[in-house]
């Protein structure tokens, strides 16, 4: 349908442009604008909005990328942006101030009424990651003295504006919550009945600056379509909905990710990001890597002798490095995706680590052995020109391995939760870190154990 | 509240326990069983089953893990059993169905009435990712030619049991999906107005055998509450809701973060999988890798006559492997992340790449220049007793940096994208496979540079 459009639009049919666009969802239509903005086709973005529907066009106007919004800002009348900041949601209106530049912005609240103005500003004050930056004020309330068939009158009166009917919420005159009811409770209810009679008081709601993470995990939790938000009063503030609450799952996911793969996360979608910002995310986390890295080449350095005496031993490195470092990502990656989704706890600690032990020495023993033969046989057995101590190396290769193992999988648990405990976001301690660590030590284990077993020859 | 009712329990003191479960949610009451379970407290299970309203009851038994929910089975009277089983939701049946040994499937359907045998029966059918196994048949339908007020009689006849009543389906006699119409609307609209007046036509739908990633994709897209699955002829069989998406989601989140620490994807939550299942899902991939990281261990031994001569060179191994690693780690999460985002597609394959290319030679020569200066200072102008070769050196592993660099950044972008184009999941082409593969690309371009550059020496 988009290419469809797209097309349709090249070749100046507005006619049928204007017939398919009807068919279209909103965000579909957006997407049009997106791809015509990356075009550069300005014009034809303008003359595409011009022939939607006005509820489309502001609708779609809302799914649209923040530069796409810009230009459109840019080209309509005042009156036209009139309109759509009218229909937009306020968490929509607020998103959109949030992104637009200083000149825009005063063009749009000149363009707002009071009461807009008001609220926006005082939408702005919440943090980035509280449930005041995703809540909106377009719910349904009343009071818990009228009947159902009341409440059904100021649903019909007051619904089309709202972003959704389906939870109404009970507030006392001071706005203080008191019950929530859904439209379903209200359909199966006699009508004469009071809301007070069939509300449920017992309302899941959250404060305006708590963690907008947490409000997510409550939606999956509990399985719910909105939920209320109260000021430090317990004053009914404005609700957050399922689709915002998806919407910040995802982000924190992906956050998570990129933390986990040693980068500060990104603003903006991977193809939207300059490269100079994808290299500014990476960078940092690159230069501690580095120069910690260098610490166990000091350790190397230290063993220098044994090394030329057996440059054999180098060979092994990478291995030694490499399931080390695979180890250690396995049981970080677990730990900090358990913690996430709250099925870890930091009073698990014991548990989790005694797990990680056991773990380690099942994959331990069997990586362990299937290195000893294969070293056994490759310099050994099968070689033209065996290595008098293929045994003894066999032995040190195999026990460092082991070991690697068992620190890998111990730092992976227990240094996420450690940072989960300090406070920390626990995706920092993620693979590269605890690779880097774990690559020290187990040099460490494995130069110390040749010198010792292998000492007569280093 | 859920510590509480377990001291209660523990005291014996049931009638506050019954207070305090009514003011508690099916998910809350549930992890109390989940609870009781782990400490292994079978008749308190029951007593405080027994205790609990019928409704919550059978509300919170479609939230417990399956072991306690067996538990519960097995101490239950078929009586009880019918009541629950009357009161789940055809998709949490057939879960239950689904998780249960055989004989207590046996026990399931002989207190199932015909009819949901049948369903049952049917929907054991459709595999495990698609559309009809996380679907439900609990939802509104009407024809089209009925006006809103019957509508709403026939809501108000039959929504008590179905999951959703705000989005309603409308069907021909031959179950042929027409149209949808929200409450909302219904709500909205004049009581004598059709059903097919006011109906959206162009309803977004799901075939049964649709991949469930991708149909948790459009609820996030499109901002459902609910989306209605046909059959191959098109028919209306089921819905799927937004709390089964959101699980969706989070499970293939959760297998993706597992896929791409080298792991099978996991069955259940971390502290409920047994040590010897961990380990199995790890021990492959580690297998795998180890032994491909021979190959890098292989290529450093034919250099060996390098490093007896120069062991100092060693020591830049370990700098060298975890940057390729943290390097090619970073780009792949960028780009599975996307795709499985759909922010990035196939066709953009060299625009990706050329992006990557290019963060590379950013990042690259900030490490190579930041390391460069080390080298020289540590080891030269610093030094005690300075290295003769010095600038030499460390133009030997700056250059080799830039390389790995980009050679990381390339294989984490495409590998990715080329499983995707194999129709294999990207998250396979993550972090560990790009690591080991970089490790080997790298340590050949490291001592051919230094055989080239330091020829005389080596």
């Amino acid at each position: 349908m988009i290419a469809k459009v797209l097309v349709l639009l090249h070749e100046k049919k507005y006619a049928l442009v204007r017939e398919t666009v009807q068919q279209m969802k909103p965000v579909d239509i957006a997407e049009v604008f997106d791809e015509l903005h990356e075009l550069e086709a300005r014009e034809t973005a303008l003359r595409l909005f011009r022939l939607l529907p006005k509820e489309s066009a502001a609708e779609a106007f809302s799914y649209m990328e923040s530069d796409v919004q810009q230009d459109l800002i840019g080209s309509i009348s005042d009156n036209e942006l009139r309109f759509i900041l009218d229909e937009l949601y306020m968490d929509d209106y607020v998103d959109l101030v949030e992104e637009m530049p200083a000149n825009v912005v005063k063009r749009l609240l000149a363009n707002s009424s009071e009461g807009s103005r008001a609220l926006i500003n005082q939408y702005l004050q919440y943090p980035d990651d509280s449930a005041g930056s995703i809540m909106t004020n377009e719910y349904v309330y009343f009071r818990p003295h009228i009947t159902v068939r009341e409440a059904f009158d100021i649903i019909r009166k007051t619904g089309v504006d709202k972003e959704t009917i389906y939870t109404c919420y009970v507030a006392s005159p001071a706005r203080m919550l008191e019950g929530v009811v859904t439209v379903k409770e209200l359909l199966l209810a006699d009508p004469d009945a009071k809301i007070e009679d069939i509300m449920s008081r017992n309302v899941i709601h959250v404060h305006t600056l708590d963690d907008k993470e947490e409000i997510a995990k409550l939606f999956s939790r509990y399985d719910m379509l909105s939920l209320p938000v109260v000021d430090k009063e317990e004053r009914l503030v404005g609700i957050i909905t399922i689709d915002d609450a998806v919407d910040v799952m995802q982000e924190e996911t992906t956050e998570d990710f990129e933390m986990m793969a040693g980068m500060a996360p990104s603003e903006d979608a991977y193809l939207r990001m300059p490269v100079f910002s994808l290299a500014k995310n990476r960078i940092l986390w690159l230069l501690i890597l580095m120069f910690s890295a260098m610490l166990t080449g000091a350790l190397i350095e230290h063993y220098e002798a044994a090394i030329a005496t057996l440059p054999l031993l180098v060979s092994f490195i990478p291995m030694l490095m490499g399931t080390g470092g695979n180890c250690g990502s396995q049981a970080s990656t677990m730990i900090i995706r358990g913690m996430a989704l709250d099925e870890i706890e930091l009073s698990d600690f014991f548990r989790v680590w005694w797990k990680e032990v056991r773990v380690a020495l099942l994959c331990g023993s069997v990586l362990s052995a299937a290195n000893f033969l294969r070293i056994w046989l490759q310099y050994g057995v099968l070689s033209a020109n065996p290595e008098p101590d293929t045994v003894m190396i066999a032995a040190v290769v195999s026990l460092t391995l082991i070991a690697t193992v068992c620190i890998a999988k111990s730092l992976g648990c227990m240094l996420p939760m450690l940072a989960k405990r300090l406070k920390l976001d626990p995706a920092i301690m993620a693979a590269p870190m605890i690779t880097t660590l774990t690559d020290a030590l187990s040099i460490l284990v494995f130069f110390s154990l040749a010198v010792t077993m292998l000492g007569s020859r280093l």
